[in-house]
C-alpha cells in the first residue's frame, strides 16, 4: 500500500509541471505526456479525486458485444463458416497492423481513411483496412500460388459510419477467396454459390446477386466514347446508381467529370439493363459493344459463369447487371454484389427512426460482395508474378444488425450460456455438498452452475435459471443426500423427481440432448 | 485502364515535388504524404518501378498463421471454450482500441509498451494492452455489477519479445473472470478448478499452480521492516524470483531498492516457502507474520481456498508459495499462476537453439495467471462503486507454440480442411457432371471439393486428397452415368465400389462419420 500523503503530494507538484508547460506553450505531446503522468497518480490515489477525468465510453465508430449479442454472432459465425468449410476452405489469419507502404496505393481516394499507428520509434504501421490487401501480401510473403482459405476478422476505416445501420469504424469482414490458375470462370461461380448459400442458410428474407465484369464496364465506357483517363472516376459515378438516380448520376458524369452529354446517355442505356445470360449473347451480337474487345472477352465469360449457376441451381437469384460498378480499384475481371430484397422490417423502421431519406435505406441492402483480382498479389511479388484470384466478402455486420433486431423482435429469448444444469440446496450449511455434486458434474463434462453464496435461498437460485434459461436444478437436502439422491427440478414444468446420484449424469444428459 | 506514359508523367512530377520538400526541410509528415503519392502512383503503374518498394514482412513482432497452425490453434480454442462454458461463462467482445486515457494509470511501468493510435483528429486512441481493464471498463460503463465472462481477443504490447518462446507484440489472451460480491474464495477456487481442468485436457504434461495472496505479500514486507513506500518495488524484486536465483534477488533488493541486509534476509526465508493448507497454518501461527493483520486474512483465506479446492478435488497440482508476486498493479488478494513442470522436450531444444540461458528456459513453463482484483472496476465508476472480481488469463500463445511443436514431432498429419470426399473424374469432357454431383453434395450438407480445371488428370485428384487428407473420391466415368452409380474409392486402401447414386451421401455420411 502506498502512502495517500505521498501521493497527493506528487500529484501536486505535477500540476505544477503540466500548467508550467501549458503557460509555456510547450509542445502537445510534452505536455500529453505530463498529463497522462498526472492523471496516473491521481488513479493510483483510488479516492474521488482520481475518478471525474474517466470519459467512459468506447472509441468513436466502436462498441462492445454483450451476451446476447455475441450468442447471435456465434450462431452467424458458425452457419458461415460451415459452408465455408463445406466448400473445402483452410483459414489463416495476419496481425491487426501492417507495414504502412504495405496498404499504401491500394485502396485509391479511401486510402484517407486508413488509420495510422503514432511513431513510436521503429517501424512506420497502419491498421488493416481490408483483408484482401493482407491476403495478398501473404500469398506474395509465402511464395504461394493456390489456396482457398477464409479469414474471418476486424478491419479498421476511419470513416464517418452511420452505425444504426450496422456500419462501424472497426467491423467483421468475412473474407472467402480462391487463388490459383485455374480454368476460366469455375472458382468464380463458386463464390456465388456459397453466397447463395449463405444467405439461404441465414434465412434472411429474399435476395437477389448482382453480377457484371470489369472488362465488359471498361469496354463499354471505351465504345461510349469516355476517354481512357476518365474511366476510373466514370466507372465510381456509375457505382452510386445504388444510391443515387439516373438523373443525379449523369448530372454528376457531365457537369462534374465533363463528360459529354451524349456519351453520358449511351451509357444511360446500358446500365439500365439486367437480364441472364439472354442479356450476354444480346450484347455480345450490340454493333457498338462488340467493338470491344474487352467487353466480350466480358460478355463470354458472363455466359460461361451462368452455365456453370445453372449446374450448381443458383441461378434463380443471379442476375446480370450493368449498372453493378463497385468501388475497389483492384477488381479485373467478374464482379458481384448481393443484396436483400425485402430490406427487413426492424431495418426499414431503425432506418425511418433515424431520419435517413429514401435513396439511402435501398443501399442497406447490400450483404456480399466481391469479385475477381488478377494483379493484387503481382504487386507485392519482388518479380511481378501475378497469382490470380477470386473472392467474396459477407457483409457480416450488416447481417448481425439484422439478426439482433430478429431477435428483440422474437418472443423467444436468446440463451447467452449453455447451462445444463444447476447445483442447488434449499437448506442452510450445505455449500461442501453444492460444491462436491458440481464437481461430479463438470467432471463429467456437464454444464454446471452453483451460486457463489454460502447459503442462497432457493427461489435467487430458481430465478437465475428462469433468468438465464437454465433447464435443470439438482437440488440436495439432508434428506437427498441421506438416500443418496438428488432431486431434479424441471424449470418449465415445475416437475419434481428423485434420482438415484449413480444415474444423475446419464439422466441430465438425456433430458438436455432432447431440448 | 489508365494511360501508363500519363502515370509516368505524373511519377515525374511528384517526384520532383518530395525532392523539393526534402531539400526545403519540410516537415516529416508532408514529406511522409507527398512520399505515399508517389509510391500509390508507382503502384498504379503497376511496372516493375512499382515494385521494389515494398518490404515483404509482417510488422515487428508479430506473425501469419498459416492453415496448420490456425487447425491447431482452432483445436486449442475449443478444448479451452468448452471449459468455459462448461462452467457457465458468457462471453463479450470489446473493440481493439480504447480512449487512451481508459488505459492510463492501469499499468505502472509497463505504460510505456501501450501502441498510440496517430493523432488523425479526434480522439486519442490507444491499442489495448490487455482484456482486464477493458473489461473493467465494460462494468462500469454498462453498471453491470455480477457476470461470469470468457474474452479471447488479441492484445497489444511494444515489448521485445522473443519469438521463439512464443511471445510477441501481438498476442492473444484467453481470460475468465468472475465479477460480483460473493462469499469468499468460492469464485478464487472455481478458477483454479478451471485451469486444472484445461491445463488436463491440452495434454501438455505435468503442471503446478502456485498460489499467494497480496496480503500475505504486503503483511510480509511489513513485519520484515519493508518501509511502506517501498513495497511495489520490493514486491516486483520477488517477481523475478523464477527468472533469478535468490542470491541475485538479494542483491537487487540491497544494493538497487536500498533495502536493509536485515530485511531482504527475512523476507528470504519466507520466500522460500512453499506447502498446502498447513504452511497457512503454521504461518497463521508465526510470531512475526501474525503480527499483521492483512498477512493473516490472506492466510486464513488461504485456508479456506484449499478446503474448496478439495472438494474440487485439484490439489494435487495446487501449492502455496510465498515467493509469487506477480507484476500487474491491481491485484488485491489471491494471485496464482501455474506453471508447465516439464518444460517439454520441444519447447527446451528450441531455448537451447537460440542461446538462451537455463534460467530464462524455466519461466517457459508460465502457462496461466491471475487473481482477484477488487479497486479496479471501481476507478471507472464516476462514484467509486466497487466490484469485486477474480479472473485467470490463459498463456494460449505458449501453449499454441508447443502444440505446434508437438504437432511437427508427431508422425500424423494435420489436416487444415474438413473435406470428406472429392468429386473427379477419369476421363475427359465431364466437368457439368462433376459440377452437378458436386451440387448434390454440398446441398446435402456433405463437406465436397471439385479441381476448378475442365480435363485433370486422375493422378493430380488423387495426388490432392493423399496431400489434404481427403478419405474418399467420387469417381464419375460414362459408365458409371449410364449405369446411375458413383465409384467410391477410399484413398487410404485404394479400394472402390460402385454406389447407387441415390445412396451416395448416406453412404459418405456412414463411412465418414466412422473416421
Amino acid at each position: 500500500m502506498e502512502d495517500k500523503a505521498q501521493i497527493q503530494e506528487a500529484i501536486k507538484v505535477q500540476g505544477e509541471v503540466v500548467r508550467k508547460l501549458k503557460s509555456e506553450k510547450a509542445s502537445k505531446e510534452q505536455i500529453d505526456e505530463e498529463v497522462a503522468k498526472l492523471l496516473e497518480l491521481k488513479a493510483r490515489l483510488g479516492g474521488d479525486d482520481g475518478k471525474h477525468q474517466f470519459v467512459l465510453k468506447t472509441a468513436k465508430g466502436t462498441r462492445d458485444y454483450n451476451p446476447k449479442q455475441m450468442a447471435i454472432r456465434e450462431k452467424v459465425f458458425n452457419t458461415i463458416i460451415s459452408c465455408f468449410k463445406r466448400h473445402g476452405a483452410e483459414t489463416i489469419d495476419t496481425p491487426v497492423f501492417e507495414l504502412k507502404e504495405t496498404l499504401t496505393g491500394k485502396y485509391g481516394e479511401d486510402s484517407k481513411l486508413i488509420y495510422d499507428l503514432k511513431d513510436q520509434g521503429g517501424e512506420l504501421l497502419s491498421l488493416r483496412y481490408d483483408l484482401t490487401v493482407p491476403f495478398a501480401r501473404y500469398l506474395a510473403m509465402n511464395k504461394i500460388t493456390n489456396i482457398k482459405r477464409y479469414h474471418i476478422a476486424k478491419v479498421y476505416r476511419r470513416d464517418n459510419p452511420a452505425m444504426t445501420r450496422g456500419r462501424y469504424r472497426e467491423f467483421y469482414q468475412c473474407d472467402f477467396d480462391i487463388a490459383g490458375q485455374y480454368d476460366a470462370m469455375i472458382p468464380d461461380a463458386e463464390c456465388l454459390k456459397i453466397v447463395h448459400e449463405i444467405l439461404s442458410e441465414l434465412d434472411l428474407g429474399d435476395f437477389r446477386i448482382k453480377v457484371n465484369d470489369r472488362r465488359i464496364l471498361d469496354g463499354m465506357f471505351a465504345v461510349c466514347g469516355v476517354p481512357d483517363d476518365k474511366f476510373r472516376t466514370i466507372c465510381s459515378t456509375v457505382d452510386k446508381l445504388d444510391k443515387m438516380p439516373w438523373e443525379d448520376v449523369k448530372k454528376e458524369m457531365v457537369n462534374e467529370k465533363g463528360l459529354s452529354e451524349e456519351a453520358a446517355d449511351q451509357i444511360g442505356e446500358y446500365v439500365s439493363m439486367q437480364g441472364g445470360m439472354d442479356l450476354a449473347e444480346r450484347l455480345l451480337q450490340d454493333h457498338k459493344m462488340s467493338q470491344s474487345k474487352q467487353a466480350c472477352a466480358g460478355l463470354s465469360d458472363i455466359k460461361l459463369l451462368f452455365s456453370f449457376l445453372q449446374l450448381f441451381q443458383v441461378t434463380d437469384k443471379v442476375v446480370f447487371d450493368l449498372s453493378l460498378a463497385r468501388g475497389l480499384d483492384y477488381y479485373t475481371g467478374i464482379i458481384y454484389e448481393a443484396v436483400l430484397t425485402q430490406a427487413g422490417v426492424a431495418a426499414v423502421s431503425n432506418e425511418a427512426q433515424n431520419g435517413a431519406n429514401a435513396e439511402e435505406s435501398v443501399s442497406v441492402g447490400s450483404v456480399a460482395g466481391g469479385g475477381r483480382y488478377d494483379g493484387l498479389v503481382g504487386m507485392f511479388d519482388p518479380k511481378g508474378r501475378k497469382v490470380p484470384c477470386v473472392g467474396v466478402s459477407i457483409g457480416i455486420e450488416r447481417i448481425f444488425s439484422i439478426m439482433e433486431q430478429k431477435a428483440e423482435a422474437s418472443a423467444e429469448k436468446v440463451r447467452t450460456t449453455e447451462v445444463q444444469v444447476m447445483v442447488a440446496s434449499a437448506q442452510k450449511n450445505l455449500l461442501e455438498e453444492r460444491l462436491r455434486l458440481v464437481t461430479e458434474l463438470w467432471n463429467a463434462g456437464i454444464k454446471a452452475e452453483v451460486m457463489y453464496k454460502k447459503n442462497p435461498k432457493l427461489l435467487s437460485q430458481l430465478q437465475h435459471c428462469e433468468e438465464s434459461g437454465i433447464p435443470l436444478v439438482a437440488i440436495l437436502g439432508e434428506q437427498e443426500l441421506k438416500d443418496g439422491v438428488v432431486k431434479l427440478r424441471v424449470v418449465a414444468t415445475r416437475e419434481e423427481i428423485d434420482i438415484a446420484r449413480t444415474d444423475l449424469t446419464s439422466e441430465i444428459r438425456r433430458r438436455t440432448s432432447e431440448a
